[in-house]
């Protein structure tokens, strides 16, 4: 048996996958009447092999990042642990180098004990080295991103060089794609979106195995988080240009699991680590920036096969899941002195034929982006309502480098800025500023707009909510637990007794 | 030639040193009236030892911390970067786990480089290994950290180890005395300070190298930034017992040296790496934070020993400093693409008799101390105004768990929420909630009370002010240079010139 997790970079993907099993955007939120309307149509980004996939998978319509960031996201992937748990606090790369406990038990540390061969190609983005070590190791730390991201030819021969390094050892191959990340903001030569990458065309190198597809900015489908101008939609049809290159890129490596004999005894799953990069997904915990695409191929499951589920998943059971595959125990161990357990779920419960129940509550918790960009928040969502704390909520949110400098967001700061109309169904202002505690009802509003937490008649809901939440912050061993405006006691007289004290006064 | 740095862990130990030497505090800032009465009476705490050694060194009266945080600071001082620029952003023990960039060129390894042995007793604090080697190495990595920072035996026994082990090679060790830091947080059992560690009373051990000299509550005087109760002297006593213990350690590390027979020979600096912990001191950059003890003992200069200099210096100058001692160039690199130039300047110039120009600015940078304390500032100082910019000001300052739950801050919230005189010169609410900027005349106002920031009368200063640290944060590469309310932008287009575009609207 076999693992393969193909990671893509943002989660557009699921655009395209969620258009040709026609789950309409309101079934992403089971309940919500009046969101499918504003959301992408989905008909327009054409993605054949991801669609062909997905008819031997298990189509979730239910999966959230457990943090819209990237290296948060994957280090929460690869542990199982939220990124304050395992001590991915935010970025990486550079300036920021931000980076999991030495002690965390990751899944290709696990799987290596146990004698399963594993590899990684394209984007890693996680450290230190001791705690994610690969056998097979083709990453940004040994080629430049933009061939072992988007490359996919490059991509394919390094598939078929581990899958034909050793035919009779299990294996855990970990794919990173880097489409369809913006590449602007490091790369402008390329494009937008870095589009135009071994597109053929002068001075842009040729892959050999994409053939690309262009779009027009006036057929794209804005979805309702993003404004509906002509700049916003030239980066929509620049992003669909390297959607194109992702689902080849997943077609190729599909093929080569094939070749090698492996189709039939390996799990595929398909998924992606946060949210969009426009305005409400990557780095926020709205749903635009939550949910996400999962696919989950199972060769033993095929009555799941093209089917849909409705249970709500977090990327933090993908660990659970692998074990399960492999028949792996988590193991017990503290860190920093805290017991350490995994709260996610075996995703191969969903594939027996069995009711499933108890899976409709998902937690996430994002730190920073990049080093300067303190915005920690806390969030639980069940299918009803999502609560939201936002710990640093007196100072504006926090914009990255990558995606400010995007022609999207330029064109939102632009035009507040000269009083034009943004088109956008949010203010600049709203959007920096919000309320510590954000309460909605996804139900009646699916777009998160209206913040119920100071409303009396959902009193009930939001303190059962805000205890929840808690309570996941405790067995998680959150060290922001007390914060704002508490200090955590959790060593001498309170070693036992882990205890928050008010600082009285404040927020 | 040799170098031996001692480092106290906080800074109250220039109350003594100060005394002995008739720094009236008026002095400490040479201009500032009335700033005198308020401070410690220095002739309390007796340190024998120290005044020994500040009679065979230069006496720095203006000495400032880079930032008052631990491992920021011991970072700052074994790198020459500012916190900002060397990556340790924060403490680096257990949850926070904050590092120095890769690819720094620290201390220890240069002077490794150049064949000089190196040594670190104590505590240590900083990090990755492979930036801080040191050949000889006892710290809390390797023992409890009570032992190896607060067991002077011990320590004396490592140092005479450490001077024997290899007697022809110039060598470079770092002491860390752990004294006087509070214990109490950790390890109450031992007193408020740690005082009774190792006293002889039942339970606590025995350090035959020290006689505990104890202080009546009503004796000690209580600085101007302290609320004067019968709570907060009593931490004053007990903090004072431990001063016992470090200056009785420094004694026998000085005999030792003569022991080996480097006294004369051998370069010895004595300083702190942060404020005291009471409010307004460490993780505060306020002067009663930010100002330091340094006493730089050179047996080739003795027409300066126990003379006075009011030159302003920071840590930041130790580098240069004991590279100009050992007459080792500082390499030419790049961190994270960006050129890497030390702003310190050597101290030894000051040791010369020629009069010295160009000491009277010195800066500062903190950004958290634990993981949670997000809490950025950027101060410039002259000896006439300092400028504070505190980046996220809009939310509540950060207070540490080893400060809140001491006596001496209990008792501040204590009095506070029962409505009772607090006897401090501010309110909680005016320390947790602080401006942008924070202008201070620090001749007339030196403890920092009146912000002139918005005041027409000073604003050529203080723009002058915003300039010049504008300035240095472009020249140490700071990552928070557009914060607040702005986006750095420094690849792609940006590559050669690096802009802070404006997010509107905020701040
Ligand atoms: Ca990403
Ligand atoms: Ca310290
Ligand atoms: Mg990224
Ligand atoms: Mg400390």
């Amino acid at each position: 048996m076999h693992t393969l997790v193909s990671l893509s970079h943002t989660s557009n993907e699921w655009l395209s996958l969620f258009h040709v099993y026609d789950i309409n955007p309101n079934e992403l939120d089971r309940d919500d009447a009046g969101f499918e309307t504003q959301v992408y149509n989905n008909s327009v980004c054409k993605t054949p092999n991801i669609n062909a996939l997905a008819k031997r998978s298990l189509i979730f319509k239910n999966a959230f990042t457990s943090v819209s960031s990237c290296s948060p996201s994957r280090s929460a992937i690869l542990t199982g642990l939220p990124q304050h748990q395992n001590g991915m606090f935010g970025l990486y790369n550079t300036v920021n180098h931000f980076t999991s406990f030495d002690g965390v038990k990751s899944l290709p540390l696990l799987l290596k004990k146990s004698g399963i061969r594993t590899g990684i190609i394209g984007k890693k983005n996680v450290g230190p080295e001791n705690v994610y070590p690969f056998d097979f190791s083709e990453t940004e730390e040994n080629h430049s991103l933009l061939q072992v991201g988007r490359n996919i030819t490059l991509i394919r021969q390094y598939v078929h060089k581990f899958l034909n390094q050793n035919k009779s050892s299990p294996f855990f191959l970990y794919i990173g794609f880097h489409d369809p990340h913006r590449g602007y903001h490091t790369h402008p030569q390329y494009g937008i979106f870095c589009e135009k990458f071994g597109n053929g065309e002068p001075g842009m190198g040729v892959i050999p195995d994409w053939k690309p597809v262009t779009y027009d900015p006036s057929e794209v489908e804005v979805p309702y988080f993003v404004q509906d101008t002509p700049v916003a939609r030239r980066d929509l049809a620049a992003q669909y240009t390297t959607i194109s290159r992702l689902d080849q890129g997943i077609g190729v490596v599909l093929k080569e699991l094939k070749a090698s004999g492996h189709l039939d005894d390996t799990l595929v799953i398909y998924t992606s680590d946060n949210g969009i990069p426009y305005p409400n997904g990557r780095t926020n915990l709205y749903d635009s920036g939550m949910a996400e695409p999962m696919l989950v191929s199972s060769p033993f499951h095929k009555t799941t096969w093209g089917q849909e589920t409705d249970a709500m998943v977090s990327l933090t059971d993908i660990v659970p899941t692998v074990l399960d595959w492999f028949n792996i125990k988590y193991p017990s161990y503290n860190l920093n002195k805290q017991q350490v357990t995994l709260t996610g779920k075996s995703m191969l419960k969903l594939l027996d034929t069995k009711p499933n129940t108890n899976w409709d509550t998902v937690y996430a918790s994002h730190n920073l982006h990049e080093a300067t960009m303190y915005y920690p928040m806390r969030v639980i969502r069940t299918r009803e309502y999502k609560l939201i704390e936002n710990l640093n909520y007196l100072m504006p949110f926090a914009i990255d480098q990558d995606f400010f400098i995007s022609p999207c967001f330029q064109d939102l700061l632009n035009r507040t800025h000269d009083h034009q109309p943004t088109n956008w169904y949010k203010t600049l202002h709203k959007y920096y500023y919000r309320d510590r505690w954000e309460l909605y009802d996804l139900v009646h509003d699916p777009k998160e707009l209206t913040n119920l937490a100071g409303d009396p008649n959902y009193n009930k809901i939001y303190t059962s909510l805000q205890s929840k939440l808690k309570i996941w912050q405790n067995v998680t061993n959150d060290p922001w637990i007390c914060s704002p405006g508490g200090v955590l006691q959790n060593s001498g007289y309170y070693k036992y007794n882990p205890t928050c004290f008010s600082m009285y006064n404040v927020c």
